[in-house]
């Protein structure tokens, strides 16, 4: 008899890895209570009075001094992408010439978010570049599908508690020429009763979505994407490249949201030691800006027309399709009770078009767009 | 112990009256044959040669004669809701002055679609108002599924024919004081293998989705809706107007799409008697015209400033989130292979728009118009 486990794990990998801790960077922004049914099992028994929560501890750390390499990871990475967001955010403001709006929200335990959003700036229509920090409880239910992926974790205590921590950034420039970026790097810990680490891994990606494809630009962004990689593994810019083309697919559409990048998900023990992958996604996150800032300064401010601003507009629509059908971080989150809309919606375009049978005209550039999108291209 | 039957059967209800009819309804549009695994049921045992399906019997009936009321009930929903598309067509186009692109599919078998579609008009940004039917072969896991609410359904056969027409239509006015209108009735009948009917059902509703609220409006709205439903059944009006609400909700938003309508479904042998159902869907059909046209017209020339139709662009946003996000028919539709995606997503408007934290202002309009789709209202 087959065993039914060969065919519910690889959907359940997916599924803890992007949508799960989606979902939980996603809802750590409300500061909301975990639902009660998490709340009415009794944490770490036996350990309650004695051993100060991972978050308990970190906040302990961050009073004592400084962030420094022999910090918990969750520490440094959380140093990591606030600084990032930092940088992004104020290169992208020189680039734009108008200032982010910032929203901060705190936790009481320590966890919290920063949501910078651009809107209907001089090069940007919509860019959003949030950081999040969550503390947490999970519960049985999402130990035992975690399990499938991270051998360490036990299916048998009621609950754990965890944490999470990313940068999530969506760019749509206003000009039809300049592509839309998507990045997100993120990590994830579980913490033993004595609030030593029980298992852990890091996730992420970029990818691009141009309206008009400039072929330099698409090479220029892998090339940036694969020395980034080539640094640490000579596989992982095939491997990565593979599960982006995979994972951003619009199977309604029968196409790829865009020309890729990488995408990554449950890096840990089993891939490589955690110094070796926190180097890792630093490259990663480092080669973002510049990956994108050359392309989107040579092309912000090229002639277009009424017609390719209506393109435009018809590939934004399907971004939308993606992100609100496909991405199952987004649904999650969405279906996530308290979740923060608006932080995971951020992601939208600020306008969007959806025109019946609109079909690209023969040997047009839009028709070179779409016929790329139907097949992925190995670019380098 | 609790019996886990009670807390799926509400859940499969929804998922085969809305979803399953959706898909199939969908899915006929492309002329695409059902999946390989259907086809490799033997149908029928035993009688493939004997007795003809239910497709080649009503091609027979048509070639044979007029549709009568002793006419089987498939055709007579198939030539109501197409007489229907026509006037609604017709009547539309008067208003607009810009004619529909009629695409027409028609199937080996006898079924087929008529999309009719009119973008960019002079009142109506987009408007698409559909038919299809579809005759098919129904595995036995969708069989299972439909007999929670269909009891005459043999579970244990392979296969089963059935017939799916219905009627859909969604208007987007230009003009933001103008809403814009959903409307759906559908007929459903699977065959016993001698070609005799097994079960049968209708379901459908209409829905209004203002960006600004005239109470007048939504009272001749639901006013009209009322008096179709009380001509045959006084408990119809209260019953299908609360599950209209439960159904177009935006649960992650906390809101209603709009301010409701009517919504059913599964209404079989067991609510009342065939000739009586389709009686009360012809009453609801023909209650559109009269319900919808009079509001569009006294709103379309109405003035409005470029606040208020950017209002009208974040409100369609509501509406791509509702369908792509929470509305099972077109989720199931996007995810059946071969679907015609293009006439799945005819009900997106042309235009949408999402900006981040949009509030509207104390007192405004739009505040008053939000505050009503966070809670349902008695209109009558």
């Amino acid at each position: 008899m087959p065993g039914p486990s060969k065919v519910v794990a690889p959907r359940t990998r997916v599924a803890v890895g992007v949508v799960f801790i989606g979902a939980i960077i996603h809802s750590m922004a409300t500061g909301d209570k975990p639902p009660p049914t998490e709340r009415t099992d009794p944490p770490r028994k036996g350990l309650q009075l004695e051993s100060p929560t991972i978050a308990e501890r970190d906040n302990l750390s961050k009073r004592e001094s400084a962030v420094t390499p022999a910090s918990p990871m969750r520490l440094r990475m959380e140093a990591f992408i606030k600084a990032n967001q930092q940088d992004i955010v104020r290169t992208l403001e020189n680039l734009d010439g108008q200032q982010f709006q910032v929203d901060t929200w705190e936790r009481p335990n320590g966890g919290g978010g920063i949501s910078c959003v651009l809107q209907d700036g001089n090069v940007f229509e919509k860019a959003g570049v949030n950081t999040s920090v969550v503390y947490g409880t999970l519960p049985r239910a999402a130990i035992r599908q975690m399990r499938v992926n991270h051998k360490a974790l036990d299916p048998d205590v009621e609950s754990l508690e965890f944490f999470a921590a990313g940068l999530s950034l969506v760019l749509h420039p206003i000009n039809p020429m300049a592509p839309t970026v998507h990045l997100n790097y993120r990590y994830f810990e579980t913490a033993n009763p004595d609030g030593s680490t029980n298992a852990w891994w890091f996730g992420g990606g970029t990818d691009l979505t141009p309206s008009y494809l400039f072929d330099e630009d698409v090479i220029h962004f892998h090339k940036s994407i694969k020395d980034a990689c080539d640094a640490h593994d000579k596989t992982y810019y095939s491997r990565f490249k593979k599960w982006c083309d995979e994972y951003f697919y619009v199977k309604h559409r029968g196409e790829s949201r865009g020309v890729g990048g990488i995408f990554f998900d449950d890096l840990d023990e089993t891939e490589k030691d955690q110094e070796s992958l926190f180097a890792f996604v630093q490259s990663c996150l480092g080669a973002f800006l510049p990956s994108y800032l050359p392309i989107v300064e040579k092309r912000k401010d090229l002639p277009y027309t009424e017609k390719e601003k209506q393109w435009q507009q018809l590939r934004r629509g399907r971004y939308v399709e993606f992100n609100l059908v496909h991405d199952r971080g987004t649904a999650f989150g969405l279906n996530t009770p308290g979740a923060r809309i608006e932080s995971i919606l951020m992601s939208l375009p600020l306008t969007a078009r959806w025109q019946y049978q609109h079909e690209p005209e023969k040997g047009s550039r839009e028709e070179r767009m779409v016929s790329v999108l139907k097949k992925p291209v190995e670019w380098l």
